[in-house]
């Protein structure tokens, strides 16, 4: 991997902090000395605070597009296992873009409508697609298409808010390989009766 | 229904004000405005925004409370469909108090403790009380103890993050009876396979 930009700095830094402090409690400054550069340095790349949180709005999704799978039915149950991790992980990392909505869309409104072309279509999406690969490798039963589309939001659901409800009703505060394990559960949980009893039990060996 | 009371009134003001506008952007003194009294009587029966905090967090605990269903597997059908609404309808209603936590924990961090108790635990063994309730009256194959526990889990993530889902994904306003339709079901999704038919098409006559 090659160093990460002083940009790349900014953003990740900005995310970490972020995360923890929430949006509206983290300045410009609070980057700067997190980073050991001059807030001068950091306006330079980013004047405002509304250039910084687009700018993460599209670091973000970049990253979520580069964990999209090109589902394949010989392989759809580690891909399925090991895509339900990254996103729970990226997830995570992301956390205040999500949370935070409500504190910057008054400066940044274009935010919602971009974030949710990219990021959150693109994982109902992906979850569709993927129960679409499970069926044609001959891993789910074939339901009509409505059907998926509901399942998949359903699925989607539990996916997007599992970091949530973790926070939220286990005040977790770290994310734990334990954690994206049972994700992996609950979704299966979701999935599971459509499944062929060798999925399923497949499934479960990933989790 | 007997009149509201002058702190019933301050109660459901401040969830209207905070629902529109979150928790940090609301003042006691609004909120007097809004309901046309002085700010000396609001403070009269809430000293601090502190005590508002948390007189709303058992304001809204009672009210789902209220909800709580005796399960009866004869009536189960239509109990679980009329409580999926009604949870919906007060997630929409008290939506700030879920949403804005992260701007409130810090002045009542004791929030978080009695609000997990009541409220999220609360749901949740509904959910699973529904599942046994549904088996018990012959519409859900058995299944194990285990398997309702990951079951409910996942449906109440459904039911729980609805509201947030129709907001964050489709920048839902003002929820309409068709949202409602629409939870019950991508709910059904979630528990459908385990159903009987009958009990699957009972449940889809009621969405």
């Amino acid at each position: 991997m090659s160093q990460p930009t002083t940009k790349e700095r900014i953003l990740e830094a900005s995310l970490e902090l972020m995360n923890e402090r929430g949006f509206a409690n983290v300045s410009v400054a609070d980057i700067a000395a997190h980073l050991g550069i001059s807030p001068g340095n950091l306006t330079y790349h980013y004047p405002t605070k509304r250039d910084l949180i687009l700018a993460l709005r599209d670091h973000v999704a970049g990253r979520y597009l580069e964990l999209a799978v090109d589902w394949r039915p010989d392989r759809v149950l580690e891909q399925g296992a090991a895509w339900l991790r990254a996103v729970a992980r990226e997830t995570w990392h992301s956390r205040c873009l999500f949370r935070d909505a409500a504190q910057y869309l008054t400066i940044a409104p274009e935010f919602r409508e971009r974030s949710r072309d990219d990021v959150l279509r693109l994982g109902r999406r992906q979850v569709v697609h993927y129960l679409q690969a499970l069926m044609d490798g001959g891993h789910m039963q074939r339901v009509p298409a409505s059907e998926v589309e509901a399942l998949g939001t359903s699925a989607w659901i539990v996916l997007r808010y599992w970091i949530d409800y973790l926070v939220e009703s286990h005040d977790v505060r770290e994310i734990e390989p334990a954690h994206l394990d049972e994700l992996v559960r609950h979704f299966e949980a979701v999935i599971g009766p459509h499944l062929t009893p060798a999925a399923r039990r497949s499934l479960a060996a990933e989790s």
